[in-house]
């Protein structure tokens, strides 16, 4: 036996869905070459992280290693996926590999935070394959919702180890490459040490629907519509924006795509060949000037996002175009569970302006890009891996999906972020435990999930803020009262005099009991201050505030 | 003509699912006699009401006319419809009428309030009537999810009003009285001059399913289960409490029921003679002793709220009863929109656990407690009013609803929140729009939604806050040195020395740049404190905080 091993420690994706990154290394114990596969990006919510502007994985254990690293390579374009190239460039440095149309994205990411485009390699499909320190790795083209997804062949001394990726089982996927089983079968032919797999719809027992079989309906849908009809779909989706915007223009209408993210994504499919044929669109200044029986709007916002061009619309208006009764609105989408309160938001506004909205409930007009049941159980039968280890999920996933390779007579192991796992062992365990996280980007500035700021902000959404002031002279004698500002409180409570000088008489009180030896004491003062604070909102108003307690002390 | 009419507003509940409350008023114009049915609650959530505890209707419009109101009337015990009973009893006054069991749970949340349980009265199922002013009204039983809902029929000079209350067509609902054609034909024989109708399930195309054809999926379950069986539901869902049990007592496990809710409602359900038999059952002190394959606990928190028993066993412990691998839990509940968060957050404990989870997505063990678009049509039919006015949905539904009427031959009116009907007019049409909202119970205090009190503390949780003090002598000369302090927002940013030193340094510069007109005056002093710190920290971490500044002027 040598003494090197095959390691897999995913970073983020792995009991969570959302900031995909997955180590391997290869090597002696804690000496091991490292690649990264995917470095994505998750967003935040209201409950838990109120006003950050995107997550990423904490990257710490790597970036310690980073002269260990010898590449980041990216199965696809999705923002889970490649969200974070250009924020993490300069704290991991590695060159970024991936195909084409990956690459157009990931490069115009690059751009944006100043950072050196060719970092980013273009890696022709397999069988073309890049090697990176004792990794040899090929892009396989594998059928997902957006154009040129891969998993990765990785070949390693210790054999050769499959990274799904994000995938589905498509033969007609309108836009890209097919599922191709031969290929597939090729790349298992030499055996497989282990597979990492896409758990995203191990619960869904249905067999998966090919994109292709969609068009007819959006295309009844859209020729049978009287008004304006507006559709909007995830905005990588490149062969749905296409099918949608064919309908339109089958349907005799001139076709549109507003909002930035969609305008983008089909350009870079242009741009790298990805798409040939396009439906001529027009502009929306033209647009507007178009009869709405006669046009047809792709645009951004399917999951409800504030800013976008479906929530702008639902208000009243985006880029001068108004919706109204006798319109449509199509969701060619499904809601991401945690999204369902801004969707239905904007649902509920269009039918106050009339407009008739085909939701996704019926799935006429929307497909998964992930796996199925039935479609992991084939894969797992086409590779026949020595273990599966389920990723992309969250812990209920990767846990149903260990057992379903299990009841198919594979092994499986679960790992979730900061399991280093020996995939090359007889029976692939656990090795390690790393420590992984949060990381937030919040306004300019990355800051730890658990430095604490965003919990203070929760904090004060949840029970308010109290600033009370004290001014003491150089005998430690109070200069005049005590004196508060509340904000996000009641302004008058049981005693229905106003909260403010409730709390400022009880803290006055407070300055007046409170002897010498606490007067002279800022740390007591300001605890004492912010008890009596507490206490005395929580019997006015029933809530005990956030506090921020100032204490000045004048110098002669 | 006479010069009487009758009028119906809804205050609550029309444009929204949640806080019923519907006026219906007879008489001259502005001189009706009023009643209200319904007087409900709807609950806060994270997105657009932190720290909020319950949101009420806002009743000011009716608080005004208090004293021609003659009854308040509660179709069934659901929170959404009883929920505001003892905190709006001081500000209407007016009797309480419900059925038994309604009344029961009515008279419990008085009780807590400290106000006469007396207020309550309990009513008799028609043909039994209670008349209020110009008004007689009888409770029709109709099936629902909780026992002894009522649709009301509400005689009045200008002809005989249903009001549907929430209702699906069961007639095997296993507790309480199913629904019955017979009886429902027989209010509607002297003709109906509106229905106002539950539009939940608008968009449902499926046939309802009886909550008797759960029992057989539930009992092959729980008697195939191995370790310890949990399953939560609805408190209020009586009938599927009794199902759960008695599944339980047949695989021969001892039933215990767990969450001060599930115990309240059986207890109410008991003492009115709504629940004649119920499986023997076991408190939690006892059910720890309990070997877990001969156990099975019904608990709350179905909704994956924080604090009920799902929630506390999904992190390791309640009432000293723990869950570990091989036990299973059933979610024999549906998850509401908005609360997919938490439930899914549940779920993932329990895979964690090793807890195999039964989740909704088969149907197989819930099923709603509305009715189904077929049914609806079934009950237009059955009443054939000269108008169908659609509630308790929001808006989308009350759309579909006027239309599914339509469809159907029926007239429609489409009224939310504040729209005033002339029900008895030949073409009912609005008469009045009144002012409506939402009052927060905050603490022990009531607010209004648009007081600005819960925006600032949106604007805090997104935002951060930074509290400003400067000191300024008799002459208006800075004392020191400007002084901040940051919540929830990063310690370092750009520059990388602390966010505080830079947002003082910022703030003394402008000190000394500030003229005496503007240190003299408080208003343009704080407006240029505010400023600069808004800027310098949007600078510095790319945020811009609120603030908070405190001037102090010292005296002699």
């Amino acid at each position: 036996m040598s003494s090197e091993r095959l390691i897999y420690l995913p970073l983020g994706g792995a009991g969570e869905i959302g900031m995909n990154a997955y180590v391997y290394g290869y090597g002696k114990p804690g000496k091991e070459r490292l690649i990264l596969v995917d470095l994505g990006v998750t967003f935040p919510d209201m409950d838990s992280s109120p006003g950050v502007d995107l997550i990423f994985p904490d990257i710490q254990w790597l970036q310690d290693r980073r002269e260990r690293l010898d590449g980041i390579f990216i199965t696809h374009a999705h923002e889970d996926h490649v969200g974070a190239v250009a924020h993490y460039y300069e704290r991991l440095g590695a060159p970024i590999h991936a195909r084409a149309f990956t690459a157009n994205i990931a490069r115009r990411k690059m751009e944006e935070h100043g950072h050196p485009e060719k970092a980013v390699r273009t890696a022709g499909a397999w069988p073309e394959t890049v090697t990176a320190g004792p990794f040899t790795v090929g892009f396989v083209p594998i059928s997902h919702s957006i154009p040129e997804s891969s998993g990765l062949a990785i070949d390693t001394p210790a054999g050769r180890v499959v990274h799904s990726g994000d995938f589905k089982i498509d033969t007609d996927p309108g836009v890209g490459e097919p599922f191709d089983e031969a290929l597939w079968r090729e790349v298992a032919a030499p055996g497989i040490t282990a597979m990492i797999c896409d758990s995203t719809n191990v619960f869904n027992t249905h067999e998966g629907r090919s994109e292709s079989s969609l068009a007819p309906a959006i295309e009844g849908l859209v020729s049978a519509a009287k008004g304006m009809v507006v559709a909007t779909t995830f905005a990588s989706n490149v062969a749905r924006v296409k099918t949608l915007a064919e309908a339109g223009q089958r349907a005799g209408r001139s076709v549109c795509l507003m909002g930035r993210a969609m305008r983008r994504m089909i350009e870079a499919a242009v741009q790298t060949g990805v798409l040939k044929e396009f439906p001529k669109t027009v502009n929306p200044e033209n647009a507007k000037e178009i009869p709405r029986e006669s046009l047809m709007l792709i645009v951004t916002g399917s999951q409800g996002e504030r800013r976008a061009a479906s929530a702008q619309l639902a208000q009243g208006k985006f880029q001068g175009i108004t919706m109204k009764e006798g319109d449509s609105f199509l969701f060619s989408s499904k809601t991401i569970p945690g999204n369902e309160r801004g969707v239905i938001k904007i649902i509920n506004q269009f039918s106050e302006l009339g407009v008739d909205v085909i939701d996704d409930s019926s799935e006429r007009y929307h497909v998964s890009g992930h796996a199925n049941r039935p479609d992991l159980i084939r894969l797992h039968n086409l590779m026949k891996p020595g273990v599966v280890v389920p990723m992309h999920g969250e812990h209920r996933h990767l846990r149903e999906h260990v057992k379903l390779a299990n009841d198919n007579g594979l092994r499986g192991a679960l790992a979730v972020n900061g399991t280093m796992l020996d995939l090359g062992a007889e029976k692939p365990g656990v090795v390690e435990y790393v420590e992984t996280g949060r990381t937030y980007l919040d306004g300019s500035v990355q800051v730890g999930a658990l430095d604490g700021i965003v919990r203070d902000r929760i904090r004060m959404a949840l029970n308010g803020h109290v600033t009370v002031n004290v001014i003491l002279d150089e005998e430690d004698d109070p200069l005049g009262e005590p004196w508060c500002e509340i904000k996000g409180l009641a302004e008058t409570g049981r005693s229905r005099a106003p909260l403010v000088e409730v709390l400022e008489e009880d803290l006055s009180q407070f300055m007046g009991r409170a002897g010498a030896k606490i007067l002279a004491d800022d740390d007591k003062l300001e605890e004492g201050l912010r008890r009596v604070a507490r206490q005395s909102a929580l019997n006015e108003i029933g809530k005990k505030p956030e506090t921020t307690i100032i204490i000045s002390r004048m110098s002669g």
